[in-house]
């Protein structure tokens, strides 16, 4: 048997010539309204689930439908091609077939489960439906990719364990549970996710790092009961007051937070990925425009690309306190509450920042104030390290198709799976995804391109020739 | 006819003698249930407020009853006693014949509209109902004065309007447009107030000066909507941070505040004034640790009484922005609001720290960050010259009276118709009273000592007796 990269372009003439028919899967997979969050469409679920299963199973993987307390999740394995003395990775294909609800229906276009191809204005055809973009039009550019080595080759080029859940877009409450009771099922060599986003409609990206998270309560007393200002004010110590200290003091002058020892395990980027970042030349107006903002607020001298995905932050979440309804009321409240939380990077260890954080609280307390904490989500930030050899193929596989250098980029929020990969099954994560910005996902209208279905169907393909070589 | 002062060893004889009919009448007024605030107890109010009219017309007043669109002001006037060329000054004298409601009915001891005298503790005889002090005893050591003047003199030592309204415990709604629409029926010499207290049972007090007020709110916007932490926290301009950064700026480290020229018009006491205070040694334990405090947080170097009654405040009252709700969420809001005060004192300007103050807000607003002010109460700070002539009779008599320096001081909240007096009416308002602090105002068992009542009324014969001297 050729090898995979042999093989490579009669499988990417294969994808092309089945476009239509893989078009014509994609749509029937989009016409079942698996809507997770609302339980009038558990059957449906259901029957997606099964629709995944039965293709899964069609090129030659082992699929089934298991069961959990909440809608199925599939898994379906396929041991690839004997490969030589070459060891190829077992890798872990994470997706969802689950969708958002539709609402506001009438904002549709057309039916929102009769899934269309449209010519948008500047000429680009995109396939429209709610989930063609998130995450069956994604999940479809993996198996179609592995239907076409099935069909050249007659296997794919290295094993493959399919995990696609149901309940993505309500919580994933019962995938980590399931991830653990099943770990040694799932404790494979690599994972690769396509839910993530291109930089733009030309440039393939690789999301190589997710942002950490400790969020803290802050919850401070004084006066054990509501003080009248006219006959307390001046004497009775204020927590809304003590609160404000404390929180501005979080940031000095140049956006930089002042805890002690926050920025330990914190590293600059490589300069090469610096470099390949600035190319992107990302304005402020592009990013914040959307959102009635302009300058960006973070760490002086860093760009907003930095401060965003790579560099921590500390966020003032909520506070409430005192009298906060319509008009006046001359309260000096007897408690004052705050919301606080930290975007963590690199090593940054959440535990130590949460205990570091509280000292700094406690140093600020004046007399006659007291502090309780609650403490809620402790993550670590999730990095895929530069030197990985299964990111450099990768790139080149992504480069190669999309005729542009692929960038790679942290993501600023977490996404749970992930850090459960590494943490319970100790497995790194490839986030590989071709949204784009203007795809509507979570609203009327969503649409993805068929440019993003098609060549993400290639790119696969190609990945996954790459990482077996 | 012998002059006010020699006349009043006789009257203080005639208080004495009729002090068991003077706690009828008192019972009698007790017994009426005029809650203001409660629709229900509308025909209670009227004829409280008549029960004031007919007594007042017993001893010599021309007094009516007056309709507002709520409850009732009663209004009586008296020429007092010919005066050969002295000019005696002509007096207002206001209170209130409403009463708070009642609830928690359950733990009163005996009904509230029953009238009885209990012994205290610590052998203490006291006055048990519902207005007892507030304000129906209070108003009656007045009345029981000019009785007592009127049966050994035949009239009054110098000429008194009475004004009693009858909805303080429910706003004082009707009373302001009731002064303005009448400024001329009163527009006198000098207003007296009875429904303060006294420092302890052993020593007097006037209340010289009232702080004044201005409020403010703040409202801040960044972005346009609420943005999620992960995707945006870096670069996304943060409201609470701005406000928090901006609220904490108010204070320098010695509890002053740093709105530039916050303290023109503030004025230390006069020395003598000050040592007074002192002697007082009022602990902080004493004044705070009622409400679980202990550690007066105002500003360094100025003693419990200064911080809240003689030196002017910033407060924040309020604060909300963000989630607030039970657990974690990672947003960055568009919005955040406070809500601040400020408690004025001596010839601080209202409108122009009001001004100074929304400047100070502007001057520490980022890029991204619009604010919009809502302005409500503000009124000057009200204080009677400490070389008040009728200030230093009503000194000495109260002196007289209890065997012990009067005290002066200021009260830290406002009382909204002494400002009215002043404002509208160019009259300063002498404020006495004889509340203890153990009095439950507003509360079940409300008392008013017996001893309070009766040394209150002699007080008012020497008060009365020596401005018309």
């Amino acid at each position: 048997m050729s090898s995979p990269s042999a093989a490579l372009p009669a499988v990417l003439e294969k994808i092309d010539a089945d476009l239509d028919a893989s078009l014509a899967r994609l749509f029937d997979f989009l016409r079942i309204q698996s809507i997770s969050t609302d339980m009038a469409y558990k059957d449906q679920c259901k029957a997606a689930a099964e629709f995944v299963a039965k293709d899964l199973n069609s090129i030659g993987f082992e699929a089934s439908v298991r069961l959990t307390e909440g809608h199925p999740i599939v898994v379906g394995k396929s041991n690839g091609a004997a490969n030589g003395d070459r060891k190829a990775p077992h890798v872990l294909f994470y997706g969802h077939y689950d969708v958002q609800p539709v609402d506001p229906l009438d904002q549709w276009e057309t039916p929102p489960f009769s899934p269309r191809i449209a010519t948008l204005p500047d000429g680009r055809k995109a396939i429209v439906a709610r989930g063609a973009c998130d995450d069956k039009g994604q999940v479809m550019t993996f198996v179609e990719a592995c239907r076409a080595f099935k069909a050249v080759t007659g296997a794919l080029p290295l094993p493959v364990t399919m995990m696609i859940e149901g309940e993505e877009e309500c919580g994933s409450n019962h995938l980590f549970g399931f991830v653990k009771d099943n770990a040694d099922e799932f404790k494979l060599d690599l994972a690769l996710v396509c839910d993530t986003s291109m930089w733009d409609p030309k440039t393939p990206m690789v999301t190589t790092s997710l942002r950490g998270l400790v969020y803290e309560e802050v919850r401070l007393t004084c006066a054990d009961r509501d003080l009248h200002s006219g006959l307390f004010g001046g004497a009775a110590q204020n927590p809304l007051r003590v609160l404000a200290k404390i929180l501005a003091d979080m940031h000095d002058k140049n956006g930089r937070v002042t805890i002690p020892g926050f920025y330990d395990g914190v590293k600059d980027l490589p300069k090469d990925i610096k470099a390949d970042l600035a190319k992107l030349k990302l304005s402020p107006k592009e990013f914040l425009g959307p959102v009635g903002l302009k300058v960006p607020a973070g760490e002086k001298g860093r760009t907003i690309i930095e401060q965003i995905a790579t560099r921590p932050t500390a966020e003032i979440n909520g506070i409430v306190g005192g009298y906060t309804g319509e008009g006046a009321k001359t309260v000096i409240p007897g408690k004052a509450m705050a919301k606080v939380s930290f975007r963590l990077v690199g090593k940054q260890n959440p535990e130590k920042i949460r205990k570091t954080f509280r000292a700094f609280v406690k140093a600020r307390l004046p007399a006659d104030c007291k502090v309780e904490f609650g403490n809620f989500a402790g993550a670590p930030a999730i990095e895929l390290p530069f030197d990985s050899p299964a990111l450099a193929k990768t790139r080149a596989a992504l480069s190669a198709e999309w005729g542009k250098k692929a960038i790679t980029i942290g993501e600023g929020g977490s996404i749970p799976i992930v850090g459960d990969f590494k943490r319970v099954l100790g497995m790194d994560t490839i986030m590989v995804g071709f949204a784009l910005d203007d795809d509507r996902v979570h609203s009327p209208n969503e649409k993805f391109d068929l440019t993003s279905f098609h060549k993400g169907t290639r790119s696969w393909a190609r990945i996954l020739a790459a990482l077996a070589g």
